[in-house]
């Protein structure tokens, strides 16, 4: 559900049950989750300090006793009420409880909104990679309230458009073109726009994680720009935000695409333009793309098999490969002479 | 697969993996383990402190650990070699594991084989109850090998023939019969014997499964007896052998059965002769019931809603409520009634 509003009527719009329990961060709870508390019969509300270093097992751990200290049955029901650490770490909590309860996805930030509450990945980090330890579990409702983005920072509301661009990319060009066009109107949260923005990208999502919940085909062309951003963010130690990294990885995935001759040149301009509109990093020059290189092989290490990479043949408009994959593999050296167009 | 022999092939009997991580514990990894993991290319064999006390979060967490370490990626299989607990243990970690990988379950216990590794639950025990976190996570194959019971000491045996009787109770009269007939060439270990055995209670088990892997219906029939053994084992301090609960837990729910005027007032009579020649306890005596009955109450605050018993029509058949429900809803002055059967 997707409505200006729809937060004050979420008692209305959950599933039937015997109690409910309010998981959000420590910020989120303030804002928003002790109103829902006084609003919802029978809720309570667990806090967990923000930060995506408390997306652990620990705090799964600290979570889920607190909700047996509760007595919450197997006909309880979590609403995972925040960003993405909250929409991913409630949702494991939900998966896991009892051997699993339904979950409400209530998402607080563009990003969450249009990326994590959508299609049922939930899981925790743990010291040798993000999201290792998981489940899928797919939510019972998903509701969004863009009026909730007016207390979102500009630079939350420029990381969730990555992603948007992304969608665009990948699926829908003219989409692409109206995110340029309409980024006056979505800083300036006008509802109808972000409403729209939403409604858009989350029909594009769940188009590519409809019948590929497990990531065995085409909900893989999702991680488009996302080889790079990872590495990226790991070589930033995680300093730069998620946006900014798909941001450029979409924009350096492109180019691996070009130097391939699988992906229009004219890709990455476009894709530079809607980053500049969005407030987002479009441009990075390297000294050397060796440490990059080598942050995108660490990934395979412990994920297994090769590195793959997403490759458009237009904006809008996947590549697969002959036979038919969703994902390349790239030789590093095609990795390296791409780099080669960012450097100094 | 059920066939004797089918461990030494087990190389040929697993999916496509990248590798395969055997998970034991201390025991069976001495007695099976370290010769499996001999014929399997590119495995790995991680065993943990045998018992159900070790059926923990911290030891799921350091099995998970252990395989990261071992740089076990999406395309890894883990086998659950082991009892119960392994089952559970492994077919969780299997669960989480980079949100899933496939599970080979290869039990050695008769109670394994019959109860644990067909089904799909997996999970593990915390301080406020037992199986409280956890997952449904379907095997992608179970092997099952009646020579493994070889080595299984009687009461072991025992254990796993009081699941086999309720099968016989819930669903198959001439099944029942044939396990009292059979007791003596099932302790001698005669392997056509114990293959009919298990596969007869492989087949009515799945059947209750199938098609309501999450219990909302006809799969809570399989917890006949489980309601009063649950209390048991509780009350004994998780002293009494499982089988043994069980057992006595079919007697006094088929007296609860009788005292609502709903269970044929033979069938108790039909379930003790059986439990005697499966050697296991046929006789229990309460000074007092309020204990037990105070311990249903307890499992019913943590599971939430009333406490529900499975109640038998007559042997090979579930009693179901006029609303068509499987589980009735017990008031405690009747279980109190059926208990003064067992008093002194």
């Amino acid at each position: 559900l997707i409505e200006a509003g729809s937060l004050d009527r979420l008692p209305h719009l959950l599933p039937e049950a015997h109690s409910y329990v309010i998981i959000s961060d420590s910020n989120v709870a303030e804002i928003h989750g002790k109103h829902l508390q006084h609003l919802i019969p029978r809720s309570h509300l667990l806090s967990f300090a923000a930060g995506e270093a408390n997306k652990t097992r620990e705090m799964w751990q600290r979570l889920t006793d607190e909700m047996l200290d509760h007595h919450i049955a197997r006909d309880g029901c979590v609403i995972a009420l925040g960003g993405g650490v909250t929409c991913d770490l409630a949702g494991f909590v939900a998966a896991t409880y009892m051997r699993g309860v339904p979950v409400v996805q209530v998402p607080t930030s563009l990003l969450a909104m249009i990326d994590a509450a959508i299609g049922g990945k939930t899981g925790v980090d743990v010291p040798a990679g993000k999201n290792l330890v998981g489940a899928f579990h797919t939510p019972h409702t998903v509701v969004i309230d863009p009026l909730v983005l007016n207390t979102l920072p500009d630079d939350e509301l420029s990381n969730g458009l990555a992603e948007a661009i992304k969608h665009g990319a990948i699926a829908d060009r003219a989409y692409l073109e109206w995110i340029e066009e309409s980024a006056g109107a979505i800083f300036e949260r006008r509802v109808h726009t972000l409403e729209s923005l939403i409604r858009r990208s989350v029909e594009i999502k769940s188009q590519f994680v409809e019948g590929d919940v497990r990531e065995a085909g085409k909900r893989a062309a999702l991680n488009f720009g996302h080889t790079i951003a990872h590495a990226l963010e790991s070589l930033s130690n995680f300093e730069l935000q998620h946006g900014s990294a798909v941001g450029l990885g979409m924009m350096i995935e492109a180019e691996i695409g070009a130097v391939m001759g699988v992906t229009d040149e004219h890709a990455t301009a476009a894709i530079t333009g809607a980053l500049h509109r969005a407030r987002l990093p479009d441009s990075i020059v390297f000294d050397n793309g060796l440490p990059l290189i080598e942050a995108t092989a660490s990934d395979k290490k412990v994920r297994g098999g090769t590195v793959r990479y997403v490759l458009l043949e237009s904006i809008g408009k996947i590549a697969r490969t002959e036979r038919g994959d969703w994902t390349w593999d790239v030789p590093d050296d095609v990795v390296s002479e791409a780099l080669r167009q960012f450097s100094v």
